[in-house]
């Protein structure tokens, strides 16, 4: 996949040397040769992915990726550091600075790739997730605050691995309310993955009992562990290795010997990638819930039901089993806020709607319509079937007084019940809806806590 | 990225190989020898794409497929059939089928990978999209049914290749409805490509006046261009010209010369594909806006502007400026439901939530709190400049009648108006919320139709 990327190097031929590297593959390449330059850049042509030279005049690659990191509107975007210098403590620095990785100059064109190839995947992804910058902006007032420090707390993972000392550095990077499990087997790693739920896995790759890429392979091919952090621990020497995991869909990777401040800002690094995935899907699906049930009581809302009695009407063919809609009106219900408040009128409300959520079975719904009023939609009915739930309900609320904040503890309510069945193939929703109305009405009219069935 | 294969071929000795060749390359293989076990096994295992061979005893490969993808379960599911044939009829068929591509036997490797990640790619995308199966199911209601046979229906394409007769063909795929932009520079189409917005793009690979498969990264590189489909037009006897496009991004490839049917399949799926992912990221966003708007007036509701709040407060250091709240609640708005009924009431609510909008600027927020109550949020703000709000708002109601379905043709209302600017930096929205509601509050006793500020 092609993207944009963004080479910031103070000396000219540097910056052309990676162009060239980069325009082969086809990469879209634009140029900074100032931290400044590339931070207005970043604003006014977005690339995908920022390739930042460290040693640079006025500000250097530090400052750099640190600015990028700290603007919400940046934060998410890769940042790959270029440098001449091979020292772990700038290596650490760059990482601990927010920066995905770290190459080395002359940089290898297969390592290079690789790691493009790699972060690109998962800025599509996210990006993907974010959806227009409006959506983005509210679905923010749903996420929680993220504190880079309580990354590492309290997470499950697990370290795959000969070397028990290996194993006891990785475990320590994290606090002490996680906790690690360690194995020496991939086949069992594997089997333990799928069962438990972890945050993040580690896997040496000179792993003695088996081929340790395969289970990084077996471990993406899966649903349930597809989107686990996977970080492989390599020896230096080993580049090749490094590609290939990458490619396989591996997060990041360790040297070997570990240094513990890289592998904890790599954990770091990749574990904020995740929270803020999961944030974001945990978002998404936090709002298309509230789009669609009722806030006080947890039950479809209106908008939903009529949507789904649209589709059931449009799926179903003649030869379908019917839909029967049962429709269910608490009597007297101003009496009870009268009597005791909106706050007691609420606990009845949602404890009717519980008990209307435990008489449905799977594939039906229960739905609150506003008020006082619920519709149960109940497909591949027969005529006895919906009669027999709007019966339970109707008995099940009148035979058990609703717990509430009153003098007493509870409220005794009954409730009247309309029931239609669907007529013909031809029947409109709303057609069918007004006739268990009108039977809801007669319920009413015959004196309240009754079922009665539409003609 | 791995990813799960299903291999389906009746001859074991075929299965073997591919799954030797898949499993080099750390792909984690299923494997069937019949389209009646394939089926049973995506159910089971569901695999991330299908390579399925024709001709098999009992149900055929373009059965199998036409199955996977009727199943609104597995109709993303991406399928390629490998088979022995190289009759294009046969190909037409598979494509209609709903195969995203034929390969031929014996398979040449670069060919298949490369084939393999780009479909991969496209079905990582959409999987993050559709989120867990019941939001899912929530969100299908609010997509419109699909018919295949319109969307080729009102496209506006871009052919970019030197043959203006094969331009005539791929824009005779498309209804006449359809418009397509042909040209022959790469700079210029891209330029168009940016400016317009178009369904689908077709490049020949045989461009005289550049580098066609610049265009087409550059297409992938551009924000506003990112997710077209582009179909690159090659000769058959240049298979590494495909390989490297799909490489690139691009969805796929249509030989030359051109058959009609073939390339129209093509077009089918790939605007198949665009379609179902605009659906999506289209639900996805109108269930957000739904979460946080309210459904009668369009403005944010409560629960929107409550979460905005406490946000806003949590930025707000103490260098920052004032945000000032201003509560709006239209006079005896009882009467007009009683005299007039609850649709001119909710007439009233609409006129008066559209002017409220266009009084607040850009980046304040004009929200209904429920009821015929309103909140203003306006940050930066000095008293002079919330005042002059709430004044503008309380005149621009009293001295301009509410167009309604009244005999008169109109209501007047009035409205109060409390204003509260934020106390001190430690004082909580709850608080100042509080302080615009008693302000509120002293408008209505000082008589209505007046403007109170808070001390």
């Amino acid at each position: 996949m092609s993207a944009r990327v963004l080479v910031v190097d103070d000396i000219p031929v540097n910056v052309r040397l990676l162009e060239a590297k980069l325009s082969a593959e086809y990469y879209d390449v634009i140029t900074a040769t100032s931290g400044a330059e590339a931070l207005a850049l970043i604003k006014a042509e977005p690339p995908d992915i920022v390739l930042l030279d460290i040693m640079m005049p006025e500000m250097d690659g530090f400052e750099v990726c640190r600015r990028i990191k700290a603007d919400p509107a940046t934060a998410l975007l890769p940042v790959i550091m270029v440098t001449a210098l091979n020292e772990q403590s700038d290596r650490v620095t760059g990482l601990e600075a927010g920066a995905d990785d770290f190459l080395t100059k002359p940089v290898r064109d297969l390592a290079l790739f690789a790691r493009l190839r790699s972060l690109l995947r998962v800025k599509m992804l996210l990006d993907e997730l974010r959806l227009r910058e409006e959506t983005s902006r509210q679905m923010n007032t749903l996420r929680d605050v993220e504190k880079r420090d309580d990354l590492l707390n309290g997470q499950k993972i697990l370290f795959v691995g000969d070397q028990a000392d290996e194993g006891e550095l990785i475990a320590s990077i994290f606090d002490e309310n996680s906790h690690a499990d360690m194995l020496t087997d991939p086949g069992e790693a594997l089997e333990k993955a799928l069962a438990e739920d972890y945050d993040m896995v580690f896997v040496s790759l000179a792993l003695s009992a088996g081929d340790p890429l395969r289970l990084c392979s077996h471990l993406r091919s899966n649903v349930s562990t597809r989107h686990v952090p996977i970080l492989v621990l390599v020896e230096e020497s080993e580049p090749d290795q490094i590609t290939k995991a990458l490619e396989l869909g591996v997060n990041d990777y360790i040297m070997q010997p570990i240094n513990f401040s890289e592998a904890r800002a790599r954990a770091l690094t990749q574990s904020s990638y995740r929270r803020y995935h999961d944030e974001l899907r945990g978002a998404l699906e936090k709002s298309v819930d509230m789009a669609f049930t009722d806030g006080l009581t947890g039950l479809y809302n209106r908008r939903y039901v009529t949507r789904h009695l649209a589709s059931l009407a449009q799926s179903q063919g003649a030869e379908d089993h019917e839909t029967a809609l049962i429709m269910v009106d608490i009597d007297h219900f101003k009496n009870v806020n009268d009597s005791y408040g909106h706050d007691v009128g609420d606990e009845v409300l949602k404890e009717i709607s519980k008990r209307l959520q435990l008489i449905v079975r799977g594939q039906d719904l229960a739905s609150r319509l506003g008020g006082e009023e619920f519709l149960i939609v109940v497909t591949n009915a027969t005529v006895e079937n919906a009669e027999g739930v709007a019966e339970r309900i109707r008995s099940d609320i009148a035979n058990e007084p609703i717990t509430a904040s009153t003098p007493s503890g509870n409220v005794e309510v009954t409730v009247s019940v309309g029931v239609a069945m669907r007529h013909s193939t031809t029947e409109t929703p709303d057609r069918q809806l007004k006739r268990a109305d009108e039977a809801l009405y007669e319920a009413k009219r015959g004196g309240r806590d009754r079922v009665v069935m539409a003609a």
